[in-house]
């Protein structure tokens, strides 16, 4: 999997990936950027987010759950001491929608943390998570 | 640090982050998305890339070096099973510009990978490197 980053101009950058889609990143001002752009730290974050919840979204589409909304708020604790990792990231799934169920929506995070997102894989922070579910008719 | 990814449509994702700049996501056509915009293990990427490429630029400005051009050309290894994870990252700085060399350069990329980056030291993958510098005058 390749992906290339080129300098534009200061400290403002962009992704050039894979799938054909670029992303800007930008320092924030107090690092001497413009704040034109998110930040590469993030990324990971998003990167994460986006990965498990992909996963989550299709393992309950395949249990037959109907989703009106869905999203995770993610709370993550960097070290004090530079280089200032990620050393623990808790997930919060928040999923709305029709046919849902505990034991649904736990045997697909488990499914996305434990064998298919290769974002929490990838990350040495310890991942864990919770979630609430809002049933409609 | 917090951030939220959020459903908007099918498995199209934005992630609302700290700085306040959005991102999209989504899978790949083959896994049942749109191709709307990148893929969350294009994040991981990007945002290693711009965390080192930000270090590597800042501290060579310190050194008195003119930085002209500068990319990463990054090429990473999954692992064939799930949750093929990155096992190893090689990162190939190119940068071009006056006052610069293989000293300079060495130092900016091991203070980078080895002291400041966040984002290499989140990723459990084994990341290696290597450079080309292009004198101008």
């Amino acid at each position: 999997m390749k992906a290339s980053v080129k300098l534009k101009e200061n400290l403002k950058l962009t992704a050039e990936l894979k799938s054909g889609h670029d992303i800007l990143m930008d320092a924030s001002e107090s690092a001497g950027g413009d704040d034109s752009a998110a930040r590469p730290m993030e990324m990971l974050l998003a990167g994460l987010g986006g990965c498990t919840g992909i996963d989550v979204i299709l393992i309950l589409k395949k249990m037959k759950a109907e989703i009106a909304d869905f999203s995770i708020d993610i709370d993550a604790e960097r070290a004090e001491k530079h280089p200032k990792k990620f050393e623990k990231i808790h997930l919060k799934y928040k999923i709305k929608g029709k046919n849902l169920n505990d034991k649904k929506v736990e045997k697909a995070i488990h499914l996305s943390e434990n064998k298919y997102c290769s974002a929490s894989a990838s990350l040495k922070a310890e991942i864990t998570s919770s979630y609430e579910i809002e049933q409609t008719n």
